[in-house]
């Protein structure tokens, strides 16, 4: 007997609640550099050094998703992903997610200029982010979507972000959070419109497991990051 | 002594006359399969054929776009040319060059269902389309951007089109020929920004070659889709 394509396929249902369990719980919002900053415990340059780097990863958001687009042969598909770019490039009067991080960035006291240049983004930062797009290069439209589907578990780091940032860094200008403000409805909606795709086309028990490998892969990237950041400006020791 | 990068560099002037021989003189226009449709003597089939083989290459472009848009790292050079992404894929309320096209398909007698199900395209349409998609994903953003510069000479075939349809094929819907009418001033802007971004980014003559280079593969590339069609569907012997 030759194995089916069908076998061991997991439920919708089943599927999603092991996208929610292997993605959720290696979710960057554990990470103990998150941590120290939800708590408050970190100083400005620990702070800009969170938002240079974390603005390599913002910069590579709409490659990716001009890459996602680029492997779709639905035109609606494509409508609705490019929406994606769109958020993060901006339009004519409304600005665009990377502008609003290049004013956090300025909020936070960094000067444009050196954050666009990328000349201070960490070695490892710049690993995990290109292979961030890599992943999704190379991989198929539905493994691609999956990896996006980290963005199920942004909008409550999102809020704890805000809140933490408001209480406990008042140096930070309150009109500099805008993106953290705007981002939580844009990653429920994208996170959604993610899900039914993968859903309906992870058709076999091999692109599911697939999927979940690229939601893996996607957590060790964030992950990655803040490991990276918090080595080379603390706060050191936090693990223990 | 070592060659300098700019060693035999072309002024912008000299370069972009030297796109405009290389492309002009190799453009499709002068094609005996469109003299022939020009002519007024394509029969139903023929039309038919080129409409629905042409298809397949028109639902290459928005993907060739985004994965130009993919190559940059510049958010203003990705707005403008996400323009032509949602041209062919269309808006909320505005239809798209595809849809325009699937519209002109059904105008030539062409069910929707099979043009979209690229069924009967042809081996060297196909060939050639993919091509040009390869092309794109392959080359450095510069040089991708040149194999679009074959738009500098669209206007003109596009309204010669127009008028031989109107004027030879009257069993065509004049509703159908909307994509041929909105495409010239597109394409004229079009080729603009992208002259303008070849001309400044192709700085070596090394880059400016490889510009000529890929737009004289993508006439090639147009070339051969008339080639094919005109095999399978004639009219034979039109070079004579």
């Amino acid at each position: 007997m030759t194995p089916r394509d069908t076998d061991g396929l997991l439920t919708p249902a089943a599927f999603l609640a092991r996208l929610r369990d292997e993605g959720g719980r290696r979710y960057h919002h554990e990470h103990p550099f998150h941590q120290q900053m939800h708590a408050g415990r970190l100083d400005r340059a620990q702070i800009q050094s969170w938002v240079e780097n974390r603005y390599y990863y913002q910069s590579r958001v709409p490659i990716k998703d001009a890459l996602i687009v680029a492997k779709s042969e639905d035109i609606e598909f494509r409508r609705a992903w490019r929406h994606r770019i769109i958020d993060h490039d901006g339009d004519e009067g409304a600005p665009g997610g990377l502008e609003l991080w290049l004013r956090l960035a300025e909020g936070v006291g960094l000067q444009r200029t050196a954050v666009t240049s990328f000349e201070r983004v960490l070695p490892g930062v710049r690993f995990a982010c290109d292979a961030y797009v890599n992943l999704v290069r190379e991989s198929s439209l539905v493994v691609a979507v999956a990896s996006s589907l980290t963005e199920m578990f942004a909008p409550d780091i999102l809020t704890r972000r805000l809140e933490a940032w408001e209480l406990h860094y008042p140096w930070v200008e309150r009109t500099a959070l805008q993106y953290f403000r705007i981002r939580p409805p844009r990653a429920q909606r994208d996170s959604e419109e993610a899900i039914a795709l993968v859903i309906a086309q992870a058709n076999t028990r091999v692109l599911q497991d697939a999927c979940v490998q690229a939601l893996v892969r996607k957590t060790e990237i964030l992950w990655h990051m803040l490991d990276s950041i918090q080595a080379a400006v603390g706060p050191h020791g936090a693990r223990t």
